[in-house]
């Protein structure tokens, strides 16, 4: 069996209620035309304010993926 | 019209909860005394501890808003 | 009274929720073992993804105790 | 409406000179194939030399876009 | 003579053109309300863009000016 | 002549043996589907270990490669 | 009670002969104006010299102070 | 079953030949003392030079190994 | 000869008086429990205030011992 | 033939004007003593302000050049 | 004996076969002008790449020598 | 008259007393072989370790220095 080649995508995911949810979203998007999904990591945390409230939560990732032969 | 200019300022807001509750700590009291406020960023995610469990989250972000002509 | 001295390790809390009870749940196991926990840096914040969804949250904290003289 | 998801890829973009005709030049040719483009960041600035003069600016930049559903 | 202290504000600044004019802006509107500026860094360098061009650079500088006795 | 444009993606290589073993694998893998490949930068360099020996070196890479006109 | 807002500010401290010197003397002005000072970190050391002598340390810190409600 | 929590500690490996060679000591070291070894991470390459050639590749890795309950 | 594993530990010293008092008694500290300690990196220098004065310098060092066979 | 071995020094250029002109009088000033230059890397980006107006700029970058044998 | 003083270059190495054979070239090369070499520090590692397969590892390093007096 | 340029070169100096004992006599001895120091910048503090004491500072500055026309 050959070695492993992942990719590495860059999402921002957002959410108007938590990072996690932000994340979430991220993952789901990529999972409709990436296969075989494995790991992530948080890049940056930032987010928009609107009359003083946090409006949306901004969340980067790297997505990592195995890439198939 | 001009081209913005934005100012940034940091603040830690704190939480015995989550990350979000302590940014929008911060945000909510930004909010008293400046106008505009447009984005913020997580730079640092630390936490006091007490008897073994996390006491406060204590999350620095910065806050960028319209700085007014 | 002499100045104090600390002692920070780090550690890795997972949890298929959030980050904060990935980072509860590192510091719960590091109070079995360390008295005098004082406070925590989170370092990183990662993941795995399990059928297009976070299996378990990732986060890595540096976690300071007092050392007793 | 759900909460949009952005891509960023990464391009370096090249220009006999200036750092802003060499982000230019990467933005106007990622908007041939992507749609949506919202922002970038420059990543890293460099340059190859020729004859003791610069010859190109290569300056990286990411490009976020948001991701249609 | 005392030792001068300086203090450090975070601004962004914004043109259409350039990453100079962005850094002038922001300096001139820091000079309106803040005496003895004495140098700046940048620290980020992004921007908006807009059917596919760059709407406008937006660049974050610190600036130092001396704090009067 | 216009000029060129490149873009980077980020690649995990793995191996059993080196970091080299590694490096080459990713770019063998990118080299099937994209053309015009330039350079590489390792970026992160990681291991899983499984019976206390080094089972797979992980080696993060960006990827330049010529965008064609 | 309120969960506590801190805010921090930037200054640069300086000293014809310590770091510690220059950290004080940023610390001492900054408690000039601002009330409830809690803690600091260092981010940058730097000097100026002159005649083959260090001239001046130039110490950068952040200073937080809690924000009153 | 608990969400499990992993521990790093910091070692650096030395080896007259390979950086592969100085993980593999390190990684070997830690497994004398450490049950379930699960990952490592490079953090630093250095090195000592003698007689114009290096003497040892000094490589600092994290290792992360299950805290068990 | 085999070659030399080291462990690379990280502690806080604090002192009333400068950066070097908390280095020194860290390593002070350290040399009561470890053997063999060869060299130590300064990773962050903060400080705590009280009434308008640096209260406890505490700087993180990380701290190298070689790891017996 | 033999691999080539590069020397990267640092400097910085100043203008008044523009980033470009700076990098461009380091570079030239670099040509009048070091032959085979090849590459550069902006590592910095700072200035002097004198009346509220940017005085000069200061960019550092690394320039590579071909060590003969 | 006075304390002593050590100078640090910044050398690119390079190799068709491996990161290892890379610094050693750096450090010959090194060796031929500079006496006193005592260590290095590997600061970047990239590569160039020819018909998809890595032509060259270019390694750049950090020299540490001392200076006589 | 020309926009200057500056020339930046990187010591350790050294000393079994302190960071700014070692400082000084890194720029001391830069002064011996180079005119016209202006500014320096620590980069990293580290030291080493002889039975159980700091033995040696050993503190890493950039120098920058006016290169003459």
């Amino acid at each position: 069996m050959k070695d492993p080649v992942y990719k590495l995508i860059e999402l921002t995911g957002t959410s108007t209620t938590s990072v996690e949810e932000a994340v979430d979203g991220a993952i789901k998007r990529a999972n409709k035309t990436v296969k075989n999904l494995r790991w992530f990591e948080v890049i940056e945390t930032r987010g928009s304010i609107e009359k003083g409230k946090v409006q949306h939560w901004q969340v980067t990732i790297k997505v990592g993926f195995a890439v198939e032969d």
